[in-house]
């Protein structure tokens, strides 16, 4: 017994000074064995995925003296491309879960998934069927990039009633949850994104306390003293480069970057960012790294807090969903130019029962 | 009644991508009242007086979105440039000092300093006559110099035994010191300086277990990767740039770079690091800023363990001492050169007694 199973893959290792393109990518077929081991395995029909700007890292040419990609998240040409994302379970020898369960977990750009390993397993989550939510929440604000939002800007920012905050990438996953939470801890936010219909939701749907199109401005240390005339106290930076400097220039005393991503240095690495060390040594300012996955054990706190946040129209979920395997190159090539407002995960099967 | 004063000042605000010379120096006559307010005012005879790169950045063309050095702490030319210190009370309207006391504090580049002002006379602090260590020393390894580096090491860096530590200008003032703590805490310490003389002090006399002259390396990245085959926990910056850089690249998940100084960048603006965020973000770094005054509380800890530490030859100190107050600007143009090796002090008085 065995199923049938199509996924996305890279054709080659990106190389890394250049953007992806659709036709980097290629579709491949397979089949799963249902004969599965007694080592609690799992296989998965995925229903949502999650596209995350984060897998351009590890689809592109590592440098020989790269650490920052471990090399078991590295992709090669031909590899199953693990992702974020909400599925049906079709069979498991794992206790924990049952076939027909819905779960939440690293599945993949494919329809099927067998998920086996620590890592993988530690992470799968059943989720409740009776939940008033829709099931694509489970792939967004509250999986994946909800957490990131919340891990990183309570565990990195360490906000404060009343701190100025600006998020870059303000209308994406994980920016435009930043800028509510913020809002919600009594914060004052500006965001930045790449054009004006984003800049008119941050302001008008969001509640951000201003916003502003990356794209008009020529000197962004200028736009940034603009709108914060009493400095910066947390920058979540989901974008590096440019704004990440002028973001440091315009920080207060013992300011925090929460360095969540560098979008605008996936692709080119030659984009980096200068940030001036003299501002950074005076003023006491902290850039700190994450990743996500160090802050699973706030889950169930995230996911309470946030399921209240919604339920109560506190926080808007925005989603942008593609349907089809088939869409997925396109729906990742259109992340990294911009082209998603919240969330962008694809749905994998035409219809979720 | 009056003392009559001869300090160093600036000609002219030094150019923001320039070494500084000796020419823009110039001495200036002044008198100093000895008819002091109620205010509780403190007139000394500065006796040593610290020599620091840092004061470069108080002294070039501050740009007009920079709001890393407080306008109270950029210098105009013409102005007293204050400087830490050690002096004997001359005169005193404050219940603290008395005349004849020995004091250590912000002084400056004078024979005579007034000392006014809640932060200054917050910082000064009456010596013990009857102590067994050097005078010098309270001016260094006892001054701000060593609470850089125990506060900068212990706060910001947080080290464990076992962690490997990178120390760059590890000759230095700051360095040298850095260095032998960690050794003191269990740690490996590898350091950088910039002449084989240098190097070879620090590993023979210092007990660093590694250093390397940077000037006979063409890839710092390369280089630090054969230093430091398992990776990085700590990177001690004194320098920025391109040590930076290439640390970064080398620092392990978790890795913490404590940013006390950056004289590559200091003179230079064009120098600055460009970091690789993507490794900021996937291993989790921190780069955290900090300044000596932060850590004043900490004073008597760090005083009475580090005493001890001088009298029980676990810890040595290295002075590098010019005589006389028109030394100074060569004593200054020469640390941005790397002339000194340890603490460069000027003794402004023929004679101690």
């Amino acid at each position: 017994m065995e199923v049938k199973n199509r996924y996305v893959t890279v054709k080659n290792q990106l190389e890394r000074d250049a953007e992806p393109k659709e036709s980097d990518f290629e579709f491949k077929n397979t089949t799963i064995s249902l004969a599965l081991s007694d080592d609690g395995e799992v296989i998965v029909q995925n229903l949502y995925v999650s596209i995350d700007p984060y897998q351009i890292n590890r689809m592109k040419k590592q440098s020989s003296s790269h650490k920052a990609i471990k090399s078991s998240s590295a992709l090669s040409p031909g590899q199953v491309i693990d992702a974020y994302g909400v599925g049906r379970v079709v069979a498991s020898t794992n206790s924990k879960f049952e076939k027909h369960d819905l779960v939440a977990g690293f599945l993949g750009w494919e329809e099927y998934s067998l998920i086996q390993g620590e890592f993988k397993l530690s992470f799968l989550r059943k989720l409740e069927t009776s939940t008033d939510l829709p099931l694509s929440h489970q792939v967004g604000v509250l999986g994946l990039s909800g957490l990131t939002a919340y891990g990183g800007f309570y565990n990195v920012g360490r906000p404060k009633k009343g701190d100025k905050v600006f998020v870059s990438a303000a209308s994406g996953s994980v920016g435009n949850l930043v800028g509510q939470y913020a809002k919600l801890s009594g914060c004052y936010v500006v965001g930045s994104a790449g054009n004006k219909q984003k800049v008119e939701m941050l302001k008008d749907k969001l509640g951000f306390d201003d916003a502003f199109n990356y794209k008009d401005e020529s000197d962004l240390t200028s736009t940034l003293q603009r709108y914060f005339p009493d400095g910066i106290d947390i920058y979540f930076d989901n974008v590096g480069s440019k704004m990440l400097e002028a973001a440091i220039a315009n920080m207060n005393p013992f300011g925090r970057v929460v360095a969540c991503g560098a979008v605008s240095e996936y692709a080119y690495e030659t984009n980096r960012a200068s940030p001036n060390m003299i501002d950074v040594i005076y003023r006491r300012l902290s850039i700190q790294g994450f990743i996500t996955p160090d802050y699973m054990k706030d889950y169930a706190e995230f996911a309470s807090i946030t399921s209240d946040y919604i339920r109560s129209a506190k926080l808007h979920v925005l989603e942008d969903i593609s349907i089809g395997l088939e869409s997925i190159p396109s729906a990742f090539v259109g992340i990294l130019r911009g082209d998603n407002i919240g969330k962008k995960m694809v749905q994998i099967v035409e219809r979720i029962e």
